[in-house]
């Protein structure tokens, strides 16, 4: 194969490497999964049975698990998942026995702007089609239990207003009440659907529904979603759907998918979709696909069960987790590990030297602008500054007590003397640091990188949560602004501080996880502010709670569950070959 | 295995069955698959490449063609379904190489009244889990596809009212003026959620979609299920998804999925569910699932592939039609054939002896309430009655110049005068007859019944399509009411009549197919009338057109795209066994 990045569109990569890849039973086989365990889904995607190879496996010994983050995202990309993929591929490189665990992306995005989520250039997960059109059906799946939620409730609503107690009773339905004005559920599509985002449901008659407000989120952002991405086996996700609270009565005693006698149903979508996908990278490095929810009101990572098998498969497990440290890694650590029990060796922190020169003080690049001049020029003092960023999440990570490990993702246009810059203050700061070419050389780009990887886990670590779940909530949030996030404290609106001494004094909710909203833009609460802002206090508007999640959400920043789709979006220019069945111009 | 469906309900049957099902992999050997033509999905289902096994096989005669059609149904059920399976079973046990092929079912009716369409008794598909929950995501990629055109169409309203004509341009596009009153896609959900029936969307700023009426139909519905259900390949389907109409402009032009620059990325999420899907009856005969399109705005029947494909696998390919065969077969007959270029040899028509009580004048029972004493009485008179009804489906099948076999679907109650009764009429009418007693017994019991279709396909026929493409519009709905349905001509409201008419002069559309919208609980256009309804006139009252799936569609009866979830719904009874992973209560 002679692939270059270059030259070809990442589509255009994948196509041709899709020519020689393995079959999914070969990729079985290279992991020692019996045939029982691996369930095919045409040639080159598979799921695994989960529960078969946990309980085959239960006394072979994890592999090493590494994490992988990034300093605080710039409009230009720092390249996570591209960097994740091409780790996988340097540690295959190397001989070593790697598997990887990445989300699913979402339909959303896939067919608007910001296109597949595949990685990139030689560091791509294959086949592509496949990857960005559903997959094995997860979503779908999601999408079909989220939604008889949301069918049970509203045709519920229906029957109560046009039936008698008595006529409900012969239903064997005692009437629930439910408030109008307090129906938190929204229904699902998994696009971005701005025209759906606030709709009037139920007009016409008596038999056509309900009528009252209601909206649509997009599909990863379930709380199904959620808890998807948490559960550790099935009866853990039977008992956490039960938990979801759809609306509240008039006497706001909440309902859950229990009351409504649709948890059981909603169970039965999700069977399959708890089992992960197996793929595969461009260079036939085996990696797990499962999960994908938002980095927001969920933990924003591939799902616990996929970590669980895969560090049972692989000597090596390559995870990452959306946005930057402050957001993802910190939900990796703090609410992912202790979902799953499982203890990490290592994170990456990724970075590129344009994106520091950003965070240093060079002008901010807009989407769809031409690239300011100044990124084409050696700056080594932006970069020095920007550092701070990088150097920020590296105390992060190493609060954690585990080793961080820097990730410079190369680009054509970085110096020697910028890179230089980089590692030596980094290597100062306790990290180590690694160039990687993954984008444009695959594996065989990535050898260092995977050599800092591999030092970095076999080094002593003690890798220990920031707070205990005995901690009130309020003192969670402060030690989190305070030590992730670099602020000076908290402060809450009214309504907020009300329901945060409510939680503090609930059995139940106290002992939810904390999953944290805050832009990712910026360490502070303020988009705007790049590097390391100082002299700022956190912002606490309001306080959500998933209980099927298992989260309090306290929210600093804005939530948007339903992106729009734009005025070029990439269906534009997707398209069939219809001799061949072939997907062309996904990107 | 000990399965008695008079102690048993049908989930657990299948259960039962399921524990000795062959897998996947020895069906296709069965079948003679390639193994590159198999593509699993888990051990038990899987798609078949249709393309390559249409190549490979290009030159193998076709297998006899069988349709399952019915009597004007009555609420009691003829078991149209559970004929065809068990005629797939009875050619099984005689030793035939025998393929189905049924309609995949939508999650609406499966989560609330009707519950699955899998079969009854020892007649039935497996895995039901599998079948019923979605299968290998057909319907989930139908439902991406089509709601695909809904996010593409409403967000280019939002920009076009937020853009000048010089800010679209910068982004290559041109003013589509899409008229707000007149977008008649709507969105689909597999659900029976009348709450989305009627709605308004895009409430909110500029940024939230554009705000109308719209509303949701059952994803069944679609016109892209009525496309799969006729396509013959990968491009026949690309150039019809292209043609849908979506909306007119504000001059009245039609805009096409091709004018908003989303038909190609709408293929490419049904690419994988052209192929058709590969499932077993519980004796192990393979049975093709594919495509689950509406009976009245579509052809109400399994696709067009899987009968091409498994006439080339089997020697006998047993397929099914929506409602009676008034408007199941007629559309087999004049539409699907039409467009598969497929001849069928023999079609059967199921009754029972209570649905023949009912057509002669016993009590019609009503749904939820005791059965009618009447019923379980010996009442030769109406049965001898109600076979005017059964009489006139023969004759309609003989116009098709196929061979007909009536399948007296039995029932404990029946009576040895009851059947000779209706064996008498009918084989002085042309007709073969059998009793099958597959429910009870499975292949077994179904000997009689495959023998006679054994027997009929042998015997000469000459199929004929009732009228010519090139035949008027309104003499083609006068020929099918008067000799389809029994009635004395025609009405039209004036609406209705001037569409005809331009229709008849439009080169295009006088060219495509005629599917009729009628009640199919009666021959006559009024739902009250059993029997032979005498004297009466068609009243068309509308006519649709559907340029992708490739019909007009003269309205004559009620059409509800988006039924509602009823007050004791199927989902109340669904659960997950968390320990097995298998979906109890589905039915």
């Amino acid at each position: 194969m002679n692939l270059d990045p270059t030259k070809m569109k990442d589509w255009q990569i994948a196509e041709a490497a899709e020519e020689h890849m393995k079959t999914v039973y070969q990729l079985g086989e290279e992991l020692g999964l019996d045939k029982e365990e691996l369930l095919p889904y045409g040639h080159y995607v598979a799921k695994i049975d989960y529960k078969k190879v946990l309980e085959r496996l239960k006394d072979r010994p994890d592999g090493k698990y590494i994490d992988v983050t990034a300093i605080t995202p710039t409009p230009l990309g720092e390249g996570k998942s591209t960097c994740a993929v091409g780790l996988m591929e340097g540690l295959g490189k190397r001989g070593k026995n790697v598997v990887g665990a990445l989300r699913q992306p979402s339909g959303g995005p896939t067919f608007n702007i910001k296109g597949s989520a595949a990685g990139g250039g030689l560091a791509q997960v294959i086949p592509l089609s496949k990857f960005s059109l559903g997959l094995t059906g997860d979503i779908n799946a999601i999408m079909n239990s989220h939604n008889l939620a949301m069918v049970a409730l509203t045709a519920r609503m229906q029957h109560e207003a046009n039936y008698t107690d008595e006529q409900l009773a012969q239903r064997g339905l005692k009437r629930l009440n439910v408030h109008p004005k307090k129906v938190e559920f929204k229904w699902i599509i998994d696009y971005c659907a701005q025209s759906l985002r606030n709709i009037i449901i139920g007009l016409g008659g008596k038999m056509d529904g309900f009528t009252m407000q209601s909206g649509f989120n997009i599909a990863v952002s379930s709380e199904i979603m959620a808890i998807l991405a948490v559960a550790k086996d099935l009866k853990d996700l039977r008992e956490r759907i039960g938990k979801i609270v759809l609306a509240y009565d008039k006497q706001d005693n909440p309902i859950t998918t229990e009351d409504l006698e649709v948890a059981g149903a909603m169970t039965a979508w999700m069977v399959e979709a708890m089992n992960p996908n197996l793929m595969q990278t461009i260079e036939g490095q085996p990696c797990l696909i499962h999960a994908g929810p938002f980095a927001n009101i969920a933990i924003g990572q591939s799902s616990v069960i996929a970590d669980l098998v895969g560090l049972k498969l692989g000597d090596y497990l390559v995870t990452e987790s959306g946005f930057g440290a402050d957001i993802g890694f910190e939900k990796f650590w703090n609410l992912k590990c202790r979902f799953s029990g499982l203890k990490p060796h290592c994170a990456v922190v990724v970075a590129t030297i344009r994106a520091l020169k950003c965070h240093g003080g060079a002008p901010i690049p807009r989407p769809g602008r031409p690239m300011p001049e100044e990124y084409n020029k050696e700056n080594v003092e932006w970069v020095e500054k920007g550092c701070a960023n990088l150097i920020h999440h590296i105390e992060t990570v190493k609060k954690a007590g585990i080793n961080p490990v820097v990730c410079i993702n190369a680009f054509y246009t970085d110096t020697k003397d910028e890179i230089a810059a980089v590692r030596r203050l980094c290597e100062q700061a306790g990290a180590r640091v690694a160039v990687s070419e993954h984008w444009l050389k695959g594996g065989e780009g990535a050898l260092e990188f995977a050599d800092a990887v591999i030092e970095a886990c076999e080094e002593e670590n003690e890798f220990k949560f920031l707070y205990d779940l005995d901690m009130p909530l309020r003192e969670r949030i402060e030690k989190i602004t305070r030590e992730v996030y670099g602020g000076d404290g908290v402060v809450y609106t009214p309504e907020a501080e009300a329901k945060a001494k409510a939680m503090e004094q609930d059995p139940e909710l106290s002992k939810l996880g904390t999953c944290m909203v805050k832009t990712h833009l910026s360490l502070s609460d303020d988009p705007n502010k790049k590097g390391v802002p100082k002299g700022w206090k956190l912002l606490v508007r309001d306080i959500l709670t998933y209980k099927g999640a298992g989260f309090v959400v306290p929210v600093a920043g804005a939530i948007s569950l339903m992106p729009g789709t734009g005025s070029d979006p990439a269906y534009r220019r997707i398209d069939v070959d219809v001799e061949t069945g072939k997907v062309k111009g996904l990107f």
